[in-house]
């Protein structure tokens, strides 16, 4: 059975995502990452819009990797030479064929149109390049028109053409039906260009595929122009999982992929994106944990696990969380809890979810230890007396914390890059070497100035064991101290209590 | 026409995300914004989970709204009861009705989960409620079945049956099919529940209401378990634009509706959302900018726009941007500029935008003010000489800042919530009333403490006018001034070469 081809155009429409620009290095290594990927093509941008953008096709070019690289271009002279002469494999050239189009912005007549593209493709095709053709905005053309263009450039030999859904209109019946008449009418392989003004894009790519398109032009993470387009990883994925149609992508790669653009354009994706996001294989409800634990194609698509995309499955615990699951982390964890105790800690984590609280497996922990007993107040590892942190303009970020360690007072100072760094910094001082801060996480703050700053900070011990704890506080600084703080006194008591039931094991 | 009704799961479904939990009052708060939003049906919760979502249902029911409200239960006395005595108009009662759910999770026959679903239903129609049957895990389960089992309830008298397509792997075509084949079978009104395992929760929604379906369930910003159900905004716009079809939503509250959810959710939407965000009418790219500007529809679906959905169009500077882009962003700013300046202000900023920078609309201000040649370095109105910033456990957040303002040398100092809070007041000190602080924007960060930190600044004239800055560094409250003053000075060069040529033209 054939493969689809995969197009990938985070590098050009994505990059024309409002607010994205990539510098020449981030481009390079998500060239290499797209690679690694497996997709068949890369378009790596528009080698006239600039000086930079000219360069940056030409060192991808020059990368010299598996997938073939792709140049887009108006038909003009000028942009078809600066796309030749950066070196790509193929040209990618466009214009508008819709009426409100050629009306507003083009202005040429319709038989203009398809003697410049006609040519256009010749040019490409005598300077022995690959070329594939764009009638803009595709789905608001006349049928007549377009299968007329697309005929005339097929003769022309353009080796691949494109319909592209330009602003998002079209829908998974009609556009079926569209692809399934030019499929019937040309002979030339077809590929398809969909956007997601209406949440379509992805549906509208798969639907092409059934009615026979042969390539899929997608971005990573859906990044593009307004509301961007169809998402990579949930084409790829439909195709594969629901109806056994393989492309030469590497599917282990996606969330890595996708971590990867998130982090270079700044766009965090909501837990709950498909496929990729944090939550696609998470369970927090009672009734579903339960069937998951037991067996996970209970309550997931089943055609589908974390690892065949590069994911992990989590059990959250919740306000609906059931006596099951919250019994199956604590076993994980290495706690034996009885049926007694099982019911007030499942108590207590409802009482905090009523009460709107996230409950992170740290909060869990803790409770499960205040229940069984083990762990009392006093037993904090850490209390903190004093903390004083400084910046400024002349000033070297300090912070300097007093405290009281396991009934040893200390006092400690650290400098940093910025406050929250030297706090961090000095936390460590205080705890010693064997404890890691690893990551560190703040939600994003809108509104003003004294709004809520919610930090995260993850902390792994020397046998790798990890935790997070969160902290929240109008002081970013001082929240950051104070997740640091519970999250080190949680291990440090842990610890001690494992050496201490060692201990006893030995007597 | 018959209209769609739009049942609304964001407090049930939408709750059941991982991380999420509503505190009674945002719940209230969320439930009148979705009865003003026009929503049919409002899911509540699901009342007998907990104390605390028994009485969160009860005070939903009791806001007496327009919306009527739908309360869950399994098909067991206890939870029926609940949702009876919480009050709702409408029961939504669910049973797993799969093979692999069956056998993993309930363990009866399959006579006998038909007979406890119809005495179910008897037993809420007894009570004078309103009544809707879900078969859980419907696009898993043997058609032949879900046809009996659907008949049998029907007969008994309920009211609305769901589809629900429980672990996301319906496809449009097969679950068009679906809903076809059912309507055909059954009288009773249907509904239908999808999640977006793969990306097509929306677009199975929209197959299942052209097969016929009477009712979507739908949620805020598509949240829900997993990677969440179909967005309630995408959906209703999909009908209402793109096929006609209408529902009981006022869409112009579709953008308020939104940000509510996202702030209480603490998920923030990427700027690439369909219809609801940042960018869904935003535009970069030369090309579409320039034509966006003469007739908006040709670069937008145009079957949308965004006042209907309560949004506002941007036009956004880039490294793609044109120079009609540049030239009318400018002559909106009240700048006249000829083509020798455009050119040269056209090339600086293309410049800055392969250097991966995102340019403001300030940034690209100042670049036409030192290219006319009315603003230079030593015009700047604030410039700084010392500041000092101060926060701890035992210390009031402080910020002290010495700097000449106009050639006047002042030092003010301020107290906040929090060092940054601190360090806005006192610049605010330093420049008197005439200038306020509109919006402070930190970008989330994620790395570690070092990682650097992206602030935006609004600040407004007494006059109205508002510009925002950005800064970045690794140290949160330095990079939150230098935003400030930048945004600050160019704000008060401003105001100074606007008397200046208001002194001239009096001359």
């Amino acid at each position: 059975m054939k493969r689809i081809s995969v197009f990938d155009t985070t590098l050009r429409d994505g990059e024309q995502t409002p607010g994205v620009s990539f510098p020449i290095n981030y481009k390079i290594q998500i060239a290499k990452q797209l690679d690694k990927l497996g997709v068949d093509y890369i378009e790596a941008g528009f080698p006239v819009a600039s000086k930079g953008e000219f360069e940056a096709v030409k060192t991808i070019v020059n990368l010299d990797l598996d997938s073939k690289i792709c140049g887009l271009a108006r038909i003009v002279k000028e942009d078809i030479d600066s796309a030749l002469d950066s070196g790509v494999d193929l040209v990618h050239i466009f214009i508008s064929t819709s009426k409100i189009q050629i009306d507003y912005t083009i202005k040429k007549s319709r038989e203009e149109i398809i003697n410049d593209s006609v040519e256009a493709v010749e040019y490409i095709k005598d300077h022995g390049r690959e070329c594939m053709f764009s009638a803009m905005d595709a789905t608001r053309t006349e049928i007549d028109y377009l299968k007329e263009i697309y005929k005339a450039v097929e003769e022309a030999g353009v080796d691949i053409i494109n319909v592209p859904d330009t602003v998002g209109v079209a829908t998974p019946f009609r556009f079926h039906n569209l692809i399934k008449e030019l499929r019937e009418h040309l002979k030339v392989p077809i590929d398809v260009h969909c956007h997601n003004d209406f949440g379509l894009a992805v549906a509208n790519t798969h639907a092409a595929v059934l009615a026979g398109a042969d390539q899929v032009q997608v971005t990573v993470n859906g990044i593009g122009e307004r509301a961007g387009n169809a998402s990579l990883a949930e084409v790829v994925m439909i195709l594969k999982s629901l109806e056994g149609i393989e492309t030469n992508i590497r599917t282990e790669y996606l969330v890595e992929t996708s971590r990867l653009v998130e982090r270079f354009t700044g766009f965090r994706l909501p837990p709950n994106t498909p496929i990729v996001g944090d939550n696609a294989f998470s369970h927090e409800s009672g009734i579903h944990a339960h069937g998951v634990i037991k067996e996970a194609s209970t309550f997931e698509p089943g055609v589908i696990t974390p690892e065949m995309v590069g994911h992990r499955r989590r059990i959250v615990i919740g306000k609906h969380a059931g006596r099951h699951q919250i019994k199956k982390m604590l076993e994980d964890a290495g706690y034996i809890v009885n049926e007694e105790d099982l019911t007030k800690i499942f108590e207590k984590v409802k009482e905090l979810g009523d009460k709107g609280k996230k409950v992170t497996d740290l909060d869990l922990f803790t409770i499960a230890e205040v229940v069984i007993g083990e762990l009392r107040k006093e037993d904090r590892a850490i209390v903190v007396d004093e903390i004083t942190v400084l910046t400024g303009n002349k000033i070297t970020p300090t912070a300097v914390i007093n405290a009281n360690v396991f009934n040893d007072s200390r006092v400690k100072s650290a400098i940093g890059v910025g406050p929250v760094d030297a706090a961090l910094k000095a936390v460590r001082e205080l705890v010693g070497e064997t404890i890691k801060i690893t990551e560190f996480k703040m939600d994003a703050i809108t509104g003003g100035s004294d709004a809520l700053a919610e930090v995260y900070v993850t902390v792994e011990d020397d046998s790798g064991k990890s935790f997070t704890a969160r902290a929240a506080g109008p002081d970013i600084v001082m929240a950051s101290i104070d997740a640091v703080i519970n999250a080190v006194n949680y291990l440090m008591i842990k610890k001690r209590l494992d050496s201490k039931k060692k201990e006893k094991s030995e007597d």
